[in-house]
């Protein structure tokens, strides 16, 4: 499992240093060729889903209309984008700098009129699992969303949506937050599970054959973890803080699910802690395995050597030269010493099988 | 010990990513072949049980008793009748949906008109420790309890509900509720005193023959005192928030029994600690055990390699053919060299008994 | 030093497993013959002391006595005296329970009209520390403990009350409570005294002679450390919740008391963690040691060996039989070996002198 | 890397010991020759920028002025210059004291009628970090910076003053202050991205080549790691405390601000806690590679001795001396011996691949 | 550095085990051969300082006194005294006792009446660093301290009293009692100076020498900084409560100084704490380095014998008996036989400077 994206968002506040506040800057890296701008209007009857080349018709669109909106932006590049939702919804600057700054911690700002919720999204792409910032802004009629790419994983909402399952069409941009955010937890587990697998084949490899090459990778997994955790972390005060919420246009039903997805995010930061928990237990593990593996290394060569050591000095003495060496001219001299060596290597070896050695 | 259903409800959430919230759909695995409905009708001076086949069967006749009915799902399968029971009693979806859900963390949730109680049971099978989530469900006069499979921790509660014994006939379903969560809380006991005494096993291997192959045990004993805490730690808030609880048929004497019973729980998680704890202690005691035994290995290959290795030079030096070696024809030569020998061993000897190394 | 009682406590929990909360069921062993009933009965001007074999008689003196009465019951095998006392003052089914459980956390309860205190006693008997629950139940004029076996850490109470020194005799039973927690905190001062002396001792040892048979031990004593600090710390929310107590027949001037004591018990808590933590200094000094004697054994055998391997092959050398080999011809050829020999010994010993490994 | 200003600070605090609080003492170093005063005057139409050379002149300077003063003051050795704007605008002796005693903690101190604000500045000097105190004293129209040296991390807001971008030009000091702080922690980032490069170039080092040298490297970064961390964390208290800040010269716009600078110095912390976290996990890196290391160390030591002390041992029989060894007289002896060796050889070999140690 | 006074106080407490609450017992040791009795009399316009040999005499000034009085008594072996203040001015008895028990925790009692506080002194005595209790106690216009034995951190307030530097003698008992604590804990970074230089010192040696002799250091330092973290820290809290005091006799200005006070204890606790984790990391440090240390030895052993046991091995070889062997009467047999053993030191020595070991 490889995470992507990880890298480039830590420098992403550097580009940014010195700015001043509330500036349009995106600082990420332009990742769609053109900024994809998706509408979709429903209420409890009717539904209709909407591609736009230019936002401004959106806008006017969605003004016109009486449904509940869900504006989905797909890529950051287009500041001009960004500035114009911004100042048609009359949002806060520090709202717009916030879009377009990817590497934000997850959170949510509440101004009055309107909901700011900064998150992370971990969709699977390949066999990696993929990172991406996206913002969920929310006022009683329009929620927009805004993603680095396309690709998400809000798939799931979009049908239900469409299929009008469930109570998610007679509810407003309340309701379609919290499925929003819950479609990102649940999707957290799938970024865990994963996580799961590949530690438990580690830990087979680590017990049986602690090689070198392990090492950099349990190494690896411990900051992923670190990483993982810390990103789905401040989810579990933004799910919070979205319970506590004090407006008018939430509904007090959907509180009762945003409890439910409180409940969730708990479980996946436990879960989550409980890998980082592993990590470190592998890493234990292999130094305990590489000692083990030191200790038998030593038992070869200490059993090697202390057969042969006395063995071969035996022999060097009467590999001597003194002219006055009786035992040499004996007739079983040869015979005798041989047997003797046998004997002390038998001895040896007893000793050795009692202190379980061998 | 070992620890089953473990792994499968890791993988639970899985099976409902990307699902509408509230829906009816059972992540387990079907574990009875039909669901059984059990029901238990009681009051001060009577009590009946009855075993039905049909769910609605059941929720008629607890509707025209007066008394206090438990009734006691087993079985989680046929959804069919989990969502007859959350239809008639006015059930929210997302309780239905908590129901079906196996890998819950143990929490309780207030309804307004009914408390909704997610758990833990540990109950010994064989000589494992299963474990398995029991949903416990209570308004005024009805408590519901879901079982995925059979066979529970609540024998000795229907003997009190049988014989009349204690209070348990003459309180409602709130001191009903109580008394389920007591014996489950007991169970716990006896899931950690399992493990306990398995501790105490290893330990003595450990001290007397730390082999390799008990790395391996600990590692995974380590990852099972997490898993139990971490099963147990919930409950501490869970009853907490069970004896603040402010509804008006909650009998004021049964919040006694409720203070009693975190008392119990905060007992189970301190010593479920400790354990934890001891578990630690105990790959440290293995590490510093092989490392012992190293040490031992070293001095063995030291000591034999100390004596040996000079002797044998000397050995050699007599072995070198020069012309010129005096030393060689003396008539005590030989005498001489294997006299010296012998004081040099005896030295050493003396050397390491100093350093307590024999 | 060796703590006493702690295994058997451990299973007790599990006697009770699955029956009815309030039983009166005593959990622990039986440790005297018959159990002991002694009255105190004192005021300012008077002080009487009855011992009484059957528990009736001694509450009908109690119940006549306009003077504060401490009742202190020794042996709890015999569950109908708990039955009695009980219900004679009306206290709760949990209290008698919990009086007959051994092995309960330090707790108080408070029932409104009377106090419930569970608590841990250490004292000394023999050279072991022996550890005792004892139970603290007072009301307005009546203070009675309950003890499992004879010998307790209030003689110091006792003889205060008898001599009537301080203000312990111009006090109720409010005051009586304080004493007597306050004796159990400073015994276990002495306690902790007894252990940190057995660590100084340890210390010495571990530098001296890091041997394998401090192993057991040193694992052994952390578990004590631990034991000893998770009975000790939950008497500090015991006497917080004492001093916070908001009950009319609590004086005032008592509380500035338990204040103190309070200090006292966070004191006692303070100086058991850092034994704690002198206990595992001193297992990571054992290792420390015992790697240190390791490095120093593998010195030896590098030295011993570095020196005499090549001096060995010299010998080698001049052993092997080439026909063509002048040197073993030379006049001095013998001579000039053995100084170049002695040469590479000097050469090698500075080598060493130099890596400090000698 | 290396933070410079460090060891200084640290015994800053000795020179005060024993003073009288509220004294002018400037307990760091001289850094510039005369002390720099810069005044900026700005309100939304214009902006003046003057140097002065007496403070008395700027002070008349700015009490005539009705525009917001922003007052730079830059070098802290001539206490008469402190002693005067201290007296001028009526400030506390503590605060005198504060600005003088450089290796202060960050903190916010809320004197009614004035905000004193200490900081930790990190700027890019040459390759290095440096680290500097600076003061922030704000009432409703008058900033005040005092700071040891020339050089800061204030220029963007200069800029941003001169040309009137954003909204800085049309606001008071309070948000002045918002703006330096938020300058102060962008640079944090700069310092923290300089560090975590630092970490990962280790990082390779470390698993391909750990060398003794970089053991004191490690542990220089670890302590640097916690430094940084230390001198960044009461940041948060202090940002907090300004949005908690009641008072009535604080424009309700210029809390949103500062909740964002909020959620900007908690991503740092998070930030510096993982690289502290990853430098710990460095050195555990570190550690198992020469543990590996040892370990590959320990195998060819044992494949060479268990080669050829065996074999050495062969040779060592037919070297002895007696006049009974037929073998020798062979015609095939020696050819013999030569064939067994080499197959002895090869079965070590295999034994060794077999244990994967080659 | 050492610490005196530590073992000392460990045990003061046992003495008082099992006495009364409120006794007069001294728990130290006697240390000066009189009582001293000195007494600081001061307002605004004048001071006297005066000696007395008799507490009454000092007792009778003071009442007679208008001045804000400074009792400070040292020695407190003659409990008669301390009895006498005590009843004096109506202390409670608690209060007595407290005085009397050096080894008390920091501390401060709100007695309405009068604050007691109890403060532990570090103040450097020859070159090690002492430890002492003081006791302050004050009223609106009394302030008492009692110390152990002569020598206090104290000089610079009576200097400061004496020459009428600052507020202090324009303000109370209050402001003198800051000014005390403000002394005190001034003084705290004077030891934590000595311990930090120590620690610069150690670290050098355990890089460049980390011999077998450092760890019991190492090991008493680890203790030594737990200890006076442990000794400092309830200073916090300490400080924390003097600034929330209610007390009519506090004047509002103090309680900006103390504010600032509280700051130095944050910061000296901060720096104490660092110092802990440095010892930490020392010992880390000493591990690694030692682990590095059995890395080169065991890297010279096998240098040594990777390269001589093969040569020895082609020695004995030539050193065989066989009669058949013709290489040996080859006539560059000898020569050849060197040549290779030369070719072959070399190849293991190019193996090595690959590997890095040379």
């Amino acid at each position: 499992m490889k995470l992507k994206n990880k890298t480039k968002n830590k420098s992403s506040h550097l580009k940014k240093t010195g700015m001043a506040p509330g500036q349009f800057l995106f600082t990420g890296e332009r990742k769609v060729d053109n900024t994809k701008i998706q509408l979709i209007n429903y209420d409890k009857e009717n539904i209709e889903e909407i591609q736009f080349k230019n936002i401004a018709t959106a806008l006017k669109k969605i003004e016109k209309s009486e449904k509940t909106s869900w504006l989905n932006i797909i890529g950051l590049h287009d500041t001009q984008v960004i500035r114009s939702i911004v100042e048609h919804f009359n949002f806060h600057n520090l709202s717009g700098e916030d879009i377009l700054s990817v590497g934000q911690r997850t959170k949510l700002d509440d101004y009055d009129h309107y909901i700011h919720i900064v998150s992370k999204m971990f969709k699977e792409h390949n066999k990696d699992i993929e990172e991406e910032q996206v913002t969920i802004i929310f006022t009683q009629n329009v929620l927009i969303t805004f993603q680095e790419k396309e690709g998400d994983v809000f798939n799931n909402v979009r049908e239900r949506l469409k299929e009008g399952k469930g109570q998610i069409r007679s509810r407003k941009s309340d309701y379609l937050a919290y499925a929003l955010l819950d479609s990102i937890v649940d999707h957290y587990f799938l970024a865990i599970e994963h996580f799961g697998n590949y530690i438990e084949e580690l830990e087979e490899e680590v017990l049986i054959n602690p090689s070198e090459s392990l090492l950099p990778t349990l190494h690896e997994m411990r900051r992923e973890a670190a990483y993982i955790r810390r990103s789905i972390f401040p989810m579990r005060e933004t799910v919070n803080r979205f319970e506590k919420l004090e407006i008018d246009y939430m509904n007090i039903e959907t509180k009762i699910f945003i409890r439910d997805l409180y409940d969730h995010t708990l479980q996946v930061i436990e879960t989550v802690t409980v890998f980082k928990d592993a990590v470190n237990g592998l890493l234990d593990l292999y130094m305990s395995s590489v000692s083990n593996r030191m200790n038998n290394v030593m038992k070869v060569l200490t059993i090697v050597s202390t057969i042969f050591i006395p063995l071969t000095f035996i022999a060097g003495i009467y590999g001597m030269n003194f002219t006055n060496m009786h035992e040499l001219e004996y007739k079983y001299g040869y015979l005798i010493t041989m047997i003797s060596m046998g004997v002390l290597t038998l001895l040896m070896i007893i000793y050795f099988k009692r202190k379980k050695w061998l």
